[in-house]
């Protein structure tokens, strides 16, 4: 087999079978098949993109490129929740504590953020002393012990992917579902979950700017995860303004605490209970909508979901005081207050100009190797929908360096758009694939 | 600017602009935009192409990559004849003694064989003795004094060409117009001629199978050409059965001068005229399409192309005694018969098969480094149209390893096609752009 033939083979238009797949994920995993031949092919699929099969074929020979968590050890049907990243988005740190609280083991293997959406180990760092760095037979007897551990991805877990992943990221080529519904799901199916919720975001501060992408790539990922044995759920979320209203670390781990005492913002509970919901109903503890939704809104009433979170977090060596009372997390030297500046109505806010204002206070990383400031960000006041004076505060910004913050608050600003006429709440879930 | 950003425009359809166009040339071929890029942009440009002006500017980006011919020194109008390569093609041996002989100055730069279809370097140096390396000022010397001279390449012309070639080659991006057209002519308009036939060859010994796909390809140099300021004709010709009756590099320089002699084969001679009449009518000496043939059937009947050759050959070290009587070259060791086997007509004769059974036998090169057998080959008895009976000799084979000529032979015979109703004899010259 030559590598050039199955290039030209994609270029015609051709169906690769899965002997030449693996052929070719094997052969570039090993340094065998270089750079330059695979990039061409990739441009191909970009262009001819893959069939079912292929796509299958692809996920397959990349998950069995490196290891495969075993999380047999754990009793109960673990179920992973998988987002494909937002500006806002803290659910992982809300929900696992609810389905735990619950009875469904949250035994997570989780990334770092790039770019202006943050990861959940960056988040769950905020804690002074937390430990992300977790060997596999201490995070599974975590797992049975309290019903939930989160750790850092320590495990060669399909290093193909990762491979590919840096090739296709400087030669244009991330942009095709097929590749990127192989790319998510190939980590996802090494990770030893048993089900699988898909959260595809859709929007401005998403990757999938329109519901038809997102719909089209969250089908492929369904049936990958289908034919892999697993059973797997899509969701899909809007992510046209940041979810909820907390946007920088610290201020992202206060508001997940916060939603779990019952004062979560209703767009962000919207998000975590849909989610749940399909959870729950994958773990096959409970059979309708209603009575998973019910279920969970029960331990968060009555506690058992925070305090739930209190134990996790002091179980990975978080500082107890402030996993009991966030207000003792660092807080940043200034605020700065931004107003609407004139009346109306909020009739958007550009995520993504939000989380690039975010990151310009420190608050993401552009590199892998950037430091993060933990205590920056800012809280949205008015989300969309709402009424708005001139003199009313849409959002604080909290920041450490005043030059920086004047651009960031100018960008925020300029990222709400205030119209005149009354605007409705924004639909928030626009579709769930089964 | 970088080079992803580009990658994504041409992938989206995008045009570039010379200042872009110019930044991956040169960055490529100074090594600083590394290989994978490049491939993932090329196969883009197969899928999306390239506009007039796109080509264009790659077309001369790569002509100033390297050196350019300077033949100012050579008086007279020069005409350089390319052809894109075809089993069993030694019009330039024949073409260049005819023109050179009706004072137009033969100055030629050319290429080794690789493939099924040999280079004109290789087939004079069948020749003992010929010298194919030799220094510029020489080359106009020799030009000046005798009219022709032919030379392989030594100087560095167009080195963005040949490193995007070589990548084009193993990715799977060699077919594709724009590319083709701008690596052709990058090296043509680096050769100093003054104006530029091209032979394009078409069909199944050819990497043009279409006259659409010709003829697209050949509207594009002749653009480019024209857009650089030189006159510049194409011609589309046939290569569905070889050119000729000899394939083989002895055997084609033994056809190439009978043909000076007045006993080439129809079809060759065809070919040969053609090229030649526009080479007369390029080079401003001739009017008319009547009179440039004229001229040249007159130097053949007179001998005094002939004689050109033999002074040119001589002149570049060649054997005299062989430059005046082929039969004193070296002969294979074994001539085998091809029987028809059948009655009936030739309907076809599969060129590439041809070309490959001539390379099983050792007459050419699958890699750069193989060491070429000059005296293997074939020559056709019997050409598309012609009558066959059962017992006729088709073609004979000329080799020097029994086994190896047995498969030779059992591929040629495959290659004809002998049909049972009368064929008329094919066209040769499919279309003329100027």
């Amino acid at each position: 087999m030559r590598m050039v033939d199955l290039i030209e083979k994609k270029k015609l238009g051709g169906e690769l079978s899965e002997e030449e797949i693996r052929f070719i994920v094997n052969g570039f995993t090993k340094g065998e098949i270089p750079d330059y031949q695979v990039s061409a092919f990739l441009m191909a699929v970009c262009f001819n993109h893959m069939t079912g099969d292929e796509t299958f074929f692809l996920t397959d020979a990349m998950r069995k490129s490196g290891d495969v968590l075993d999380l047999s050890g754990i009793s109960g049907v673990k179920v992973d929740k998988h987002s494909s990243g937002g500006v806002g988005d803290k659910t992982t740190l809300t929900l696992s504590p609810i389905v735990s609280s619950l009875g469904i083991p949250v035994a997570k293997m989780s990334g770092r953020g790039l770019g202006h959406t943050g990861g959940t180990i960056d988040k769950l760092e905020s804690y002074p002393g937390f430990v992300t760095s977790i060997p596999e037979d201490r995070f599974i007897k975590q797992v049975n012990d309290i019903g939930i551990c989160v750790a850092g991805q320590t495990k060669n877990l399909a290093p193909a992917d990762k491979k590919l992943y840096a090739l296709r990221d400087i030669t244009a080529t991330v942009a095709e579902p097929s590749l990127i519904a192989s790319s998510i799901m190939s980590k996802k199916l090494s990770s030893g979950a048993d089900a699988i919720v898909l959260d595809v975001k859709v929007g401005d501060g998403a990757f999938m700017k329109t519901v038809e992408e997102a719909r089209h790539l969250a089908k492929i990922m369904v049936k990958l995860g289908k034919d892999a044995g697993k059973k797997t759920t899509a969701v899909l979320t809007s992510m046209e303004e940041p979810l909820g209203n907390a946007v920088g670390n610290i201020l992202e781990v206060r508001e997940a605490y916060e939603s779990l005492k019952g004062n979560g913002p209703k767009d962000f509970m919207e998000v975590v209970y849909t989610l749940g919901t399909e959870m729950l109903i994958l773990s096959g503890k409970y059979d309708t909508p209603e009575s998973a939704k019910a279920a969970m809104e029960e331990v968060v009433e009555n506690g058992s979901a925070a305090k739930k979170y209190e134990e996790w977090i002091i179980a990975q060596g978080g500082d107890p005081e402030i996993a009991r009372d966030p207000e003792k997390f660092d807080h940043a030297k200034n605020a700065l207050e931004i107003k609407a500046g004139q009346d109306g109505y909020v009739g958007s806010i550009k995520a993504s100009d939000v989380g690039h204002a975010v990151m310009s206070l420190g608050g993401g990383r552009a590199t892998k190797d950037d430091v993060i400031d933990l205590t920056v960000g800012t809280v949205l006041q008015k989300k969309v929908g709402d009424n708005v004076s001139s003199e009313d505060t849409i959002a604080v910004l909290y920041g450490n360096d005043e030059e920086k913050m004047r651009a960031a608050a100018e960008e925020i600003r300029n990222s709400y758009k205030i119209v005149g006429d009354a605007v409705p709440a924004p639909e928030l879930i626009l579709d769930i694939i089964r």
